[in-house]
């Protein structure tokens, strides 16, 4: 139990569950009756409610963005490395609003949720949801925390293409939009590694076509595999090799004889773990494979999938940027292959072509698109110079 | 039924089984009593025994590399791209061998054959076989034919590792060495991939520890996810991109409606499959479900994980050339992320390092990988020109 929390924390926070009683149609054409979002603040909302910045989270994010559920909390939020008092998204400037989206299994209205009209667990019968639905909600949610304009609306990967979504569907509802290691749809690739996710989980015995629950399984081996494929398109080749990559002669430089095998110091010459790095993905398959829904697993991927807002602008995403009024920070790192920076410039070049201010920046980073989370210091000074700057021009002369 | 095959094809070809009744021990320290090997050979050998080259096989090889096994087959060898009357490996001037490595599920003693000892199949009791174990069985038929030099081992990806690994063993033995498409080991992330492959035919309910065909059952699930994570590998983004990367609005302009989907003209809103690249994942897993033996996919990827033969020479791996006596001409692929350009350059830096005689040539491609496979003009012609020199000095002068 850490006595207490660094300097720079925002320290113990609990999250808040907003009911919200009315309909949410979905893209799908689909209706949730009614349904609950689980939403973190840190920081306090100005007089003049200009200072708030909507957070919008990844795959496997949640509302738990920034400091400790408990005292003996061994672990900060998931984003803690960029919100805090003095941190870029600073907590002693901005009222910073994190959500669990629709289909999350961290508290919001999701497959492990009760379906009103079953009395039973949503599972498999949890519509999908797409970006567009996640940011109506968001809006609605906004609306209840008497927020007209966000001072920004900031996320990576999966979050950054809801930041996009809140440029285009709702553009006088935030001054700046912050993209980090996203894209403007999927690539082929990036489907087929879902479809592969998507696969090993639904082809799991233990999957019961999602009713799992009712069952009282999970399909852990699926979900396992499926995040072990994950991991490997969040890490870089050269992350790995730094994490993982020593030679076997380095090994045996070591002291470790043959080396890569963890358990005896020689090859396997079986099928058991030999290598650093397979000991790895088994522990980050297995710990996931424990704390997640699988069924959320699969709407996260289909809503990555169905990403694409050109389709409604004859393909021509500047076009979908027409109405947008704030201003954007695309930002890339150089070894993410998830999202490299190719990405984001066909972004950055829709926005030029439409006219749009934007700022980008690639940062030259080792850890790939896992770089999002951690404490690049080039990352870090670019997104705190830039928040400074929206303090000034968005909230600081109001308050 | 074709009426005839074409002119440049090898035609009808069938495969001969060499029975070895000598032990061969292992790098395990286990031993084979016996084996047999499944052979094709296309051309003639000479007189002068001077115009063998030795094909070795990747992954999912086998000895089939050219031709056809039926009148009516409708499929060539996986290299019948490079072997044919007038093709860069010529079998008007060459004589080509070519086998399914031990441990291989087409005719080789593998899992599927009869372990003496129980009359069973051997199944996973199958020992764990290395590039270094291979060879040494190559070395053996290559004694069995008679033949006391190759003109050149030739192999693409762990194919090329084959082709190192008889530079290093037996310096002797060959003229030339063509490495295409390869890496000196493994990277970390190389290892994840084939990790991922692994843990999920061993966790497919129906592996039965191996022992699947004393069960009458196949893990084919197991193997399709492992042959989708594979196949995602061999294709570059770009190739992917190309195949199946249509936009929405694309689609839409052919007139496909909402375009993505397959099966309705629209997104599906469920978890079948929405996009041509699932299909094609999920085609291409299934078949090679129903034809490749899971215990042999293990070991191959184990044999990939293994290779690494610095680890004789403190981890230097010029050092393991030194007494290396042939020609190298080691190729690369610009779009091949699985191994890409880079890896090649540390190999070919090696043999630098080690005074040997080294062409490297890398090769823009759009097809990632699988361009080894595949007729990219430049390598064919490259590889033509090398062979055309390898005839004139090594095989011509003595016919």
């Amino acid at each position: 139990m850490p006595k207490s929390f660094p300097q720079d924390s925002v320290g113990l926070v609990s999250p808040t569950l907003y009911k919200f009683d009315e309909e949410l149609e979905l893209r799908s054409g689909k209706v949730l009756k009614r349904f609950e979002l689980m939403v973190e603040t840190y920081g306090e909302l100005n007089a003049e409610r200009s200072n708030a910045i909507l957070i919008c989270h990844a795959l496997s994010g949640d509302h738990h963005a920034a400091g400790y559920h408990s005292a003996d909390d061994q672990k900060a939020g998931w984003w803690d490395t960029c919100i805090g008092p003095g941190k870029p998204i600073d907590t002693n400037r901005f009222y910073v609003v994190s959500l669990n989206n629709l289909g999350g299994c961290a508290g919001s209205t999701g497959p492990v949720s009760t379906n009103p009209d079953t009395g039973k667990p949503y599972g498999p019968d949890f519509p999908v949801v797409t970006v567009r639905d996640w940011v109506k909600s968001q809006k609605m949610l906004m609306e209840r925390l008497g927020i007209e304009k966000w001072a920004a609306v900031a996320g990576g990967s999966l979050g950054g293409m809801q930041v996009l979504r809140w440029a285009i569907s709702y553009p006088q509802c935030l001054h700046n939009a912050i993209v980090i290691a996203a894209a403007p749809k999927l690539s082929a690739q990036n489907i087929a590694f879902n479809e592969v996710a998507r696969h090993s989980i639904t082809s799991d015995p233990n999957f019961h076509q999602g009713r799992y629950l009712e069952h009282n399984t999970l399909p852990k081996q699926g979900l396992m595999l499926a995040r072990m494929v994950g991991h490997i398109t969040y890490l870089s080749d050269s992350a790995m090799r730094a994490k993982f990559g020593k030679s076997i002669a380095e090994f045996e430089a070591q002291g470790t004889n043959f080396g890569r095998d963890l358990r005896t110091g020689k090859l396997s010459f079986g099928f058991n773990v030999d290598f650093q790095v397979e000991s790895y993905l088994h522990y980050q398959g297995e710990r996931f494979s424990e704390n997640f829904d699988a069924n959320t697993y699969l709407l996260m991927t289909k809503a990555l999938d169905y990403f694409d807002p050109s389709v409604d602008y004859d393909g021509d995403l500047s076009k979908a940027f027409a109405n947008s009024d704030c201003r954007f920070l695309v930002m890339s790192f150089s070894t993410d292959w998830r999202f490299p920076p190719e990405r984001s410039k066909e972004l950055v070049n829709s926005l030029l072509k439409a006219g749009k201010d934007v700022s980008y920046l690639e940062i030259d980073a080792d850890e790939g698109h896992d770089a999002f989370l951690l404490p690049v210091p080039r990352y870090l000074n670019a997104l705190s110079a830039f928040l400074g700057k929206v303090h000034e021009e968005v909230c600081s002369h109001a308050s």
